[in-house]
């Protein structure tokens, strides 16, 4: 298997990108490869002076760069060497079969959308991440790519991330709920009505009930489906809190019991690890006809890493095809 | 004033009712009133026993009771005389000055729309709810009275809820951000995009620029504004991750270090006090011509003690009449 990276659009580019991909030698197969894309003078030196990194380390020149608050699709047009552009472009030609990046996701969601096209019988791509709660991962999809969902597609989404669920998390019979404001069928908007009507009527799909945001910790659901807008908001909704709150407790605590601060301090390390982006990888984009990972911009080599399991994965677990095999029913 | 509150809604009624009627003597003015709306033989048990209740507390007798899973409206035409229904014709009829419910909170606002109408100019009352952060706290306007918005509602709940920080929080300039998906102009659904032109244009909002959902975290605005399905779920969410998440860490790090585990739960119990619902109180539905808050419905006494607070501060600085001049500028 040869994994592409998108070697430049990260917070930490390249140095993490260069970092994962090092890293990733123990997680990779005999023969796969690690396709770094962009600019390679930049690089380069963050892999010199690691011992035979040509064995599974290649690099794909690519000189532009798409930054984080360019629109999209204007930038894509605009900057057909960079290396978003560039690593979709590998993987549609065939060249790679997986390709990973933490640049912005608008323009890695737009790119591969438009480079690789949609699996057979799929409407529009999810983001599909799987968060740590209490009771277990909960898958949820869509966290951003389609913010003008049509209950067709959130349908698609519950059936797509139930694939994911079961084949990679390995999740027997995923329960599917729908992300409302309230448990009683009067309540929520006209698109999650329609859906849920979607989600009742397909008797293939385990579907509890629509779920309120606060079920997502009560073990009620294994997948959570939600128009992208909301689940963008989820997300980084969760990444708040957990960066300002629970941090910010934690803090409290070792002040209020000083004599304690470093067992606190360890103890939070081991906690606050388990909420922390790079340690879940990257984020499927399903329903694309390849294999596009999405990492947080501000992911480490610990992050990209995950992101080159979890697109290793969805290979070997054959994920595109048993979607389109259930779509086709 | 005279506060009327419906005794018969909540998880705990009317026990949390009475109890929040009781202790909330020490915050009335001399000739305040509460009246209790609900079945008289229920509440009274609730009262008998505490010296000279009757010297600000009054019992309103209405004998049926909506439940939290009917259909809101349907429920208030069939049931006229619901504590719900006859709380809010109190203080439509002018017999009480503000009105309180933990019971449903979508019959609750059918009830205050239907009732009170709604206050000059306003086209839609938004439900604002004040969160605490480690930055302190940030109101959030709408979540969970308009599910379907258009860009002039939004709009308007940056003006209500700007006043209501100014006016009861103290907050000089309140700074106003539209919760979408990305800072970037191009990110965004269409009603995001609509509103932001609204908010930019509005010289007398201090807006400082869409924001993202971990940004309620940072300090970044004291209004966030979004559509009343966006706010619920992120509501909700809150409300899971301070039980799920921050519990079961706290329990985690007392296990961890068995042998301080009486002093973590001490600290721990100050800390979930923070987020806990029963300390912010009531959450004002913004925009009727008159005071309506709504509780959760697990509040107990402090819950509804801390409603009856924020009905006297709505009272006291004049914020509906603040909203309507500046809606008729």
């Amino acid at each position: 298997m040869r994994i592409g990276i998108d070697a430049m659009g990260g917070d930490q580019a390249p140095a993490a990108e260069a970092g994962g991909a090092l890293s990733a030698r123990s997680v990779l197969g005999r023969g796969d490869k690690i396709v770094l894309v962009g600019d390679e003078s930049v690089i380069l030196p963050h892999l010199e002076g690691h011992d035979g990194w040509q064995d599974w380390i290649e690099i794909h020149h690519a000189r532009e760069v798409i930054s984080m608050d360019e629109p999209p699709v204007e930038a894509l047009r605009a900057k057909p060497d960079s290396s978003i552009a560039v690593v979709a472009q590998l993987h549609a030609d065939g060249d790679i079969d997986a390709c990973i990046s933490a640049g912005s996701t608008g323009a890695f969601v737009a790119a591969g959308q438009m480079r690789l096209r949609r699996l057979k019988g799929v409407h529009r791509p999810g983001i599909l991440i799987v968060t740590p709660t209490p009771h277990g991962p909960v898958a949820v999809c869509d966290v951003g790519a389609n913010v003008s969902c049509r209950p067709r597609h959130l349908h698609q989404y519950g059936i797509m991330a139930s694939v994911y669920v079961n084949l990679v998390c390995g999740v027997r019979e995923p329960r599917v709920g729908l992300l409302s404001v309230g448990e009683e069928e009067a309540k929520g908007n006209t698109l999650v009505k329609q859906t849920r009507e979607l989600l009742e009527n397909d008797s293939q799909l385990p579907f509890v009930d629509n779920v309120e945001g606060r079920d997502l910790f009560r073990g009620v659901c294994d997948v959570m489906v939600c128009e992208g807008f909301v689940g963008n908001v989820v997300l980084k909704l969760m990444e708040g809190m957990a960066e300002g709150v629970l941090a910010g407790m934690l803090k409290e605590l070792a002040t209020s019991m000083p004599e304690h601060a470093a067992a606190i301090k360890k103890a939070a390390g081991t906690i606050l690890g388990k909420y922390d982006f790079n340690e879940y990888g990257g984020a499927p984009l399903l329903g694309v006809d390849g294999i596009c990972i999405i990492c947080h911009g501000a992911s480490n080599h610990r992050g990209i890493k995950n992101a080159i399991q979890v697109a290793a994965e969805l290979s070997k677990h054959h994920v595109n095809e048993r979607i389109v095999e259930l779509l086709s029913r």
